[in-house]
């Protein structure tokens, strides 16, 4: 089968990202990344019925046991991560049985993060089943859940033993699930590399009609970045704050709004114009970015929360530091930088847009 | 003020573990170490009346907040780790906040495990306050919470910033505990140095009678050995087991008798004999652990909870790996090794003493 393999270089804990077109109906073999004859596969009521059954081709000779979780962000909990362990427990599970997350970003961050507690971590395999997994949770190891004080706030960082992306799992996605991912892989153009952001304003009707060439390429691209700047900074000090792009704006946005009211990409995308409006960029190439998003039928402007709403759901991120809030901001597109040493009338007027 | 630094070296992890008496009457100055201004200190409702008001003299311009843990084994559990997390939000802790365990084994694990997790981890102090916390917690970075199914099956690896022994906090500790921490204390003399052994077997008289130099050299030398241990081996594979003499049966005893009705220690030193009764050491070093223990006032006979028991709590035990139980074993006092390579009647043999 055709494929393309990525690798995240950390040193003892390195992994391949494998990407290809139906590598589960090919039975692609993940025994040997496993630490030893059984597993735990963690799915979603949406994701098991199509992919379950076929994944069992991947893993000939495992005991293999199942636990399907109920759909939806709001289920990403300390209770739902409980749970995988209970699961785990009952089913006499070793310091030898592997947990496999099949499934979007929800699954992977709680099968991730039970991973990485029980037994103070076991082995832990990706298959991300939504664009916006393949492209953001496949690299970093970042893992965790939701607390009512808001989102990510619990969590582990655990490296899988390896990231399965096959691009057919993408023709079953909504539509808007689809442009959501879109957001996360124009904001790798955006940040860190001009070329891939002009490819994307060429192939953007391509992604769209999922074509899987055009797919496994931006996946791939997207995958690779990240693996690039989270390898030459796993604890997220220095360069890796970039891939937070929109993020600030983005949170603060899926925080006022309640989670899944607006998806996480569709929050970046807006996220991603009021931090270029922060930005010395050119209008020239805000424009551009206004106009990939479009084409990927994202928002450029955020929901009418209020602009005081949104600066204290930020205060509350995760990111302030020490009170002080960091931005990621633009000098071009392909060139971005963190920068805490901006004018308060500049964050004024990009929260502005959310008056009514 | 009179101290001792040992150092764990882990690379960039690596971290102090300063022991001495009266440290934090003496107002030690642990701000250094802190990640920012603010902390969350975790203590028990046993140890907090006693020292939680005089460890702010060690924390000056710092914004302390504090919570209090309900005391015991049954409360380590995920709920009770939930509650720090939630303490923590909602003292708005960010980053840069530290959490700082002052008490025992119980909340050292807790309060550094919700360090791990929180914000997918905070900075964390340590101040054990038992001598077990104080020789067994200080060096390896286990953090952890209990499940229905088994001890510590949840939990992370989480270094601390600096570990603060003040052996003044081990006047106030009931006899009985002393007694457990001092199970640990002979351990290390039995498995790695006999020299050390020897000076337990001069000095245990000294030891009971809380003798402040005797316990700073028995804790100093007891975090030396596994510190030396754990830095060639953080992750448990190889030489690091060594440090589970007795706990196979150890863990097994107090899985069946319910976990506090004998203490850690008690458990670990009868598991200890066991060991050594499966171990091709001469009778004479056999009689002198057996000698020593009895010194403690450690027992060197399990409850008679019956073979058949212990043998299935030791299946489901996490070191069991792959169904394949392992022991250590001694050569000699201060030689131990790691087996699985012994005739089922030896096992049998040393099980049968829990027979009633």
């Amino acid at each position: 089968m055709d494929s393309r393999t990525i690798s995240v270089d950390l040193g003892e804990r390195s992994y391949p990202i494998v990407i290809g077109a139906g590598l589960i109906a090919d039975r692609f073999d993940l025994t040997p990344y496993l630490a030893g004859k059984r597993c735990l596969v963690v799915s979603s009521e949406n994701v098991a019925p199509i992919y379950l059954e076929s994944l069992q081709g991947c893993l000939e000779g495992v005991e293999v046991q199942a636990v399907t979780l109920p759909d939806g962000e709001n289920h990403k909990t300390v209770a739902t991560m409980t749970s995988i362990l209970d699961e785990l427990v009952s089913g006499k599970a070793n310091r030898d049985t592997t947990v496999i997350a099949l499934g979007g970003g929800v699954v992977g961050d709680i099968a991730g993060f039970a991973a990485a507690c029980f037994m103070r971590g076991v082995a832990y395999i990706q298959i991300p089943t939504t664009l916006l997994a393949q492209v953001d949770s496949s690299v970093g190891g970042k893992t965790g859940v939701n607390h009512p004080g808001g989102k990510n706030l619990v969590g582990a960082f655990h490296q899988p033993r390896i990231v399965l992306i096959d691009t057919e799992t993408l023709q079953t996605l909504p539509d808007r699930e689809l442009r959501s991912g879109l957001a996360e892989v124009i904001k790798y153009g955006a940040i860190i590399d001009r070329d891939f952001f002009a490819w994307l304003e060429s192939n953007m009707t391509a992604l769209l009609d999922r074509d899987s060439l055009a797919l496994a390429y931006a996946i791939g691209r997207s995958c690779e970045i990240k693996a690039e700047i989270v390898a030459a900074d796993e604890r997220e000090t220095g360069r890796r704050a970039l891939l937070n792009f929109g993020h600030t704006f983005g949170h603060a946005i899926e925080h006022c709004v309640g989670y899944g009211e607006w998806l996480h990409g569709e929050a970046v995308a807006a996220g991603m114009i009021m931090a270029t409006a922060m930005s010395d960029i050119d209008q020239t190439e805000q424009n551009r970015l206004k106009a990939l998003l479009s084409a990927a039928g994202l928002p450029c402007v955020p929901p009418k929360t209020g602009a005081a709403q949104l600066r204290d759901a930020m205060q509350m991120d995760k990111k302030a530091k020490a009170g002080k809030l960091h931005f990621v901001l633009l000098r071009s597109l392909g060139d971005a930088y963190v920068s805490s040493d901006y004018a308060s009338a500049a964050l004024d007027a990009a929260l502005s847009v959310a008056e009514s």
